[in-house]
Parts: C-alpha cells; structure tokens; sequence
C-alpha cells in the first residue's frame, strides 16, 4: 500500500532574501525528506515579520504533514520566530521550565552571566516539545506538526538529526536517472508519449547547460520499483534509438 | 522621499523539491535586486503542479510590485508553466507568432526539425511580451507584473539581464556590516537597545558558527546614508566597549 507523508519548509530569514547570506539549508532537507520517504511539496522564504511568518505556518501546517522552520531563534531582538509560532498556534510564548534550568546551569558551570538576551532562548509556545541542540545547546522546538530549527547550517542539521528518527515516514519515491546527450527539442515528443504509458510514474527532463551546449537529464520517479524499471527502461531505449539514427550515414 | 519597490520570485521545481538538484538563482535574484533597489520580500518553491503554481503566483502578483519566476518553460510534457500563467491571468495560451517565426527560421536554418515539443516553446498567454534569451533563443515572457524566465541558472542570469533595465526601481536598501567577535547572548541586550534608538534602521544580528566558536555579523539596514551611519556607529562603539572590558584584568 502507498503511504503518502508531506512537508513544507519555511525559513526565517532577511538575511537570505537580501541576498547577504545563501541559503544552505533547502537541499540538505529536500535530500533528507526524499531518503526518508517524506515529499517535502513547498518551501517559502519570509521576511522576519511576525505577520508573515505566521500566515506562512498556519498556510502550511493545515495542508501537509510536517512543517520544518529555520531561523529566528536566537538571543537578539530580531529572533521573533517563538512568538510567531506561539500567535500562531493561539498560545503564550514562554520560558519553558527545563530549557531555562538547563541554560541557566550550563552558563553557570562556564562563569558566564545568564544575560537577559540568552533568556530569550529558553522562550517557547506553551506546550511545545525540545529539540536537543548538541552544538551550542539552546533548543528548537516541536508544537503539532511544526519543528522549530536554527538557522545556521551545522545547528540546523543537528537538529534535524535529532527529529528525524521521531517522524512518520511514507513510502519513497523512487528516482533513476538517464542521461541524454541530446537537447529538450529532439525527445520531448517520444518522451511525452512514454510518460503517457506510465501514468504511475514521474518523467522529469531537466536540461543542463554546460560550456555552450545542452544535454539532458531525464529522471524517472515511482513509488514502485516494477513501475520505475519499466519507465525508465522505456526512456533508457528511446534515448539509444535516437543516438543510433544520428550516427548513420544519410 | 523613500520609495518602495517589491518583488517575489516562485521557483518552479520538483527537481529542487527532491533535492536532486541545488538552486541557485535564489541568490542571484536577491543579490541582483538588493543591488538595483528592489525589495525581494517572499521565495515560493512549488512544485510542477498547475493548481499550486496558478496560487503561488496569483497571491503573489496581487501583493508585490513583481513577480520573477523560474523554471517550467523547456520543450516536453513536464514544462507547464506558459499553461499555468495563462489560467492565472485567466487567458488563452497559445503560440506567439513572432516566436514561433524566430524558432522557426532558426531551426531551419541549423538545418534542425522544428518539432512539436520545440514549437511548445513558443507559446505563452495571450497578450504576453518576450523576455529575450542570447543563451538558448527561446524566449521567456512577462504578462502584467509577472516576469517568467527559464530555471538554468545561465539563462535565467542572461534573461534577467534584459530585464533589470526594465524595472521601476526603489530607494536602495543600504547596509553596513559591523564583526562581532562575541556570540549573540553577549551583545543581544546592548544590541536590541540601539534598534530601539534608530527605528529607522533594520539592526540584524546572523551568528556564525566556525570551528567550534561563535562570532556575529551584525548588519545594519537603512534607506537613508545618515541614518544609517548614525546606528553603525553605535554599533561599532558597543562592541568595541565589549572587546576593552574583557580585555581587562578583573
């Protein structure tokens, strides 16, 4: 049986739509949802605007499984995504017992000052869950199905490590790729037709542009592997007919 | 007087859904638009899905001044993004005469069959006006405020080309970067005072993480020289307060 499981990604961050910073984080979680069985559907970049991020979460949240933000989590005043997940989710954001002890006790044992912006961290929606950060130890959270994960790379990743293993997964889609050494033009007609024969299956084309001429990826996705060996074996054919014809003489 | 101008992009992919491939026009875009004085305030990924992509950028257009999208404009049965404008703007989608004479006389005169899938990127909603490609020929379009443009990276960078100088542009965003050699719990109270003090800045705080330790890039965001001046200034003085007292012995 076909199980289907959703996400969607929202990421937190000025930053990234100002270009200053480049995003990093978008494909390692579209890798990592495509391995694990979850369709990662959507992802938006907002702004650091209450309104905006929450209109984006309450969007996303009623409509696919899990929803995964980054950024926003931090000490400084313009970390306003705890507050916008608690309006959000119509509850108080607030210091959670645990991860203040905990922060409170970890400055503690390195004689740092427990400073009114590192509080800030150890905000949280009423009700929501930890995500263990084991690179510099403040938090994300879990509220529904909403994970709350920090935006820089290697923090985000150690945070999704620690969610993975808690998530439903559904079945994978399976991927194969053909390479084409032929433009778009010459087989989208043969490989319209084909993906017409295997409506169980995804056929993507995805042209590559590299020093001054085109070649083409072309990627067969099933969640069967019978469906995807028979897709995939009708393009791999369709691809050696049209190189065998131009190689013949006139 | 200050003027505002802004846009949204909608990345048209599964291929960047599943990870398969890495984007890489979302900071070109940023990059671009940050530099020309257009506010680039939302990124949408969707995938090769008519309904989601007519939502995308049906919501879109109605709140920013453009809107930039990638992808979807290729030759074969997975390019449906000329189809799915055209049901946005609620018009036909047919073949543009003077693309389809320029593709036309080109193939010919390469000596290629212009085929069905090839003559597919020819068509684009009634009433839409090319968007030039020096890359591959094909063009891309804009209908109203919606600029479509192809998802190759070197062709969508040439089609913005062409585009840029097109465009109604705003006050320039400015910014200053100010390096914070503490983490953010350090400086996250001082900081937040000083945004307080120069509302009409953007004061960002983007922690680092390196090798095991934090610094901060603390960006500072204005419209105005002056403005912007006056809160770097601050900043730079915090922190270099900061450096002095814990350099000294206790």
């Amino acid at each position: 049986m076909v199980d289907i499981v959703t996400a969607a990604m929202v990421i937190i961050g000025d930053e990234i739509l100002s270009g200053r910073t480049k995003d990093r984080n978008i494909g390692h979680l579209a890798d990592i949802m495509t391995a694990i069985g979850i369709d990662l559907k959507e992802v938006r970049i907002v702004p650091d605007e209450e309104d905006e991020i929450v209109a984006a979460v309450n969007a996303l949240r009623a409509r696919y499984t899990y929803v995964f933000t980054t950024g926003g989590i931090g000490p400084t005043h313009d970390d306003i995504t705890a507050d916008s997940i608690s309006k959000a989710f119509g509850v108080p954001c607030e210091y959670d017992a645990k991860a203040y002890a905990m922060m409170e006790a970890n400055y503690a044992s390195r004689g740092m000052e427990f400073t009114e912006a590192r509080k800030r961290m150890a905000r949280m929606p009423l009700g929501a869950e930890h995500i263990d950060n084991p690179v510099s130890m403040a938090p994300g959270f879990h509220i529904g199905n909403v994970y709350v994960m920090a935006g820089v790379p290697a923090i985000f990743q150690a945070m999704l490590d620690n969610v993975v293993p808690t998530l439903k997964t559904g079945t994978k889609l399976l991927s194969v790729s053909v390479e084409c050494p032929f433009g778009e033009g010459t087989i989208g007609g043969p490989l319209a037709e084909i993906q017409k024969r295997h409506p169980d299956t995804i056929i993507g084309s995805y042209p590559k542009y590299l020093d001054g001429s085109f070649w083409t990826e072309l990627v067969v996705r099933a969640r069967s592997p019978e469906a995807l060996e028979a897709a995939r074996a009708e393009v791999a054919a369709m691809v050696a007919g049209i190189v065998e014809a131009s190689a013949k003489p006139d």
